[in-house]
């Protein structure tokens, strides 16, 4: 067990946050390879915390129908409550930061690229159950410089998205900001912080493994493996 | 105070709520008067907790440049957890429901607008701070057919809505069944049904007003008053 001060997240509060803030379209790769246009400012949409999938409890669900890919993301979680923060103030950003996870950003692309088709929200394609898979928390101290370390994730043991967070178009600050004016962020929410490139396909039996690297060492608890 | 038993929803709680889930397009003349579609299914999106306003908390925040539009809907407290119900069960989906609110879909037209036009989620434009004024809760008995009471919502005393809930296209179990095989539906979460026609902007300093009517009798704890 990792030794958390009281009221620090935990692996199970992870499910009760009351909020999941997805930053999409993030890094210009991953913008290109669905031919999507470059966002002036960060955006961001919401899953429910039903889509939390805690380290064994996979495999994620593919709903009849569905085109299921991979999105893995760097994922922030909140350690108190940030209203309307400025942009510039990068230590107030940092500070509301209380730890870090991995996750992946299940999406049902097939729905998605309809709902887009149409103007529809988002959140069908990406929140039904089990399609946030995270991995262990990640004490802050463990990862000193969150806008570069290297994101990996592999299907099968094929690498299919290997990137460093540096490439991210918006960081952690501008994010927090931006999304702290449109909704309080409150102790225990997550943000998840966008995808590199690589995205694509999986289907029932194939094994996704994702994890981070730090100077091309491996992160022990970052690590997730789910069907 | 209300008599609620140990575990249901109070006021407080609705501000912890893990989900709300609301259903756009699910009145006709609605649709009709934003030029949408008419949807073949339900369609929804999420709003954060954070939108709660309960009363006496008002004004509802305008954000700056943001076209604020009002849309009031019959809430859903949910009273047990609900995955993959069916829609055909109308007794598990109405058992499922704890009680009633009525509630406010605050909506920056202009955002929302331009998100449908670039294929962008609806989360920014539905999900500001203040974006869902309600009422007080309202205890199950006093609705015994949620599908056939009055709606209505002024501002500064004008009526701008005022529709039936048998004007719904899809009903509660419908609409139950259709999120819960999607997202579990928990104890606790909101479900927002969708508005009647009449939808408009508000300015600060409007007052609106809005409330249930059951033949023709103003139900007291469904009031919102608001700013
Ligand atoms: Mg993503
Ligand atoms: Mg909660
Ligand atoms: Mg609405």
């Amino acid at each position: 067990m990792l030794p958390f001060r009281r009221g620090m997240a935990t692996m199970a509060s992870l499910k009760k946050a009351s909020k999941v803030v997805c930053i999409g379209r993030n890094y210009a790769d991953h913008i290109k390879e669905l031919s999507s246009a470059r966002p002036k400012q960060p955006f961001f949409f919401l899953k429910p915390p039903t889509c939390v999938l805690l380290p064994g409890e996979g495999p994620v669900i593919r709903p009849r129908g569905v085109d299921l890919h991979y999105e893995v993301e760097l994922a922030l979680i909140i350690g108190k409550q940030v209203k309307d923060l400025d942009a510039a103030d990068e230590k107030a950003a940092m500070d509301a930061v209380e730890s870090y996870a991995l996750s992946i950003d299940m999406t049902a692309r097939n729905i998605q690229n309809e709902a887009k088709k149409k103007g529809l929200p988002w959140d069908i394609a990406k929140g039904f159950d089990t399609f946030l898979p995270m991995s262990k928390i990640i004490e802050k101290s463990a990862i000193p410089e969150p806008h570069n370390i290297e994101l990996y994730l592999t299907v099968n043991n094929e690498v299919r998205q290997n990137d460093s967070t540096n490439l991210m178009l918006f960081q952690i600050p501008r994010m927090l900001s931006d999304i702290s004016k449109v909704m309080t962020l409150e102790k225990g929410d997550i943000v998840i912080t966008g995808t590199p490139k690589g995205v694509g396909p999986v289907v029932p039996g194939d094994i996704m493994r994702a994890g981070i690297k730090i100077d091309g060492k491996e992160l022990e608890e970052a690590k997730i493996e789910v069907g």
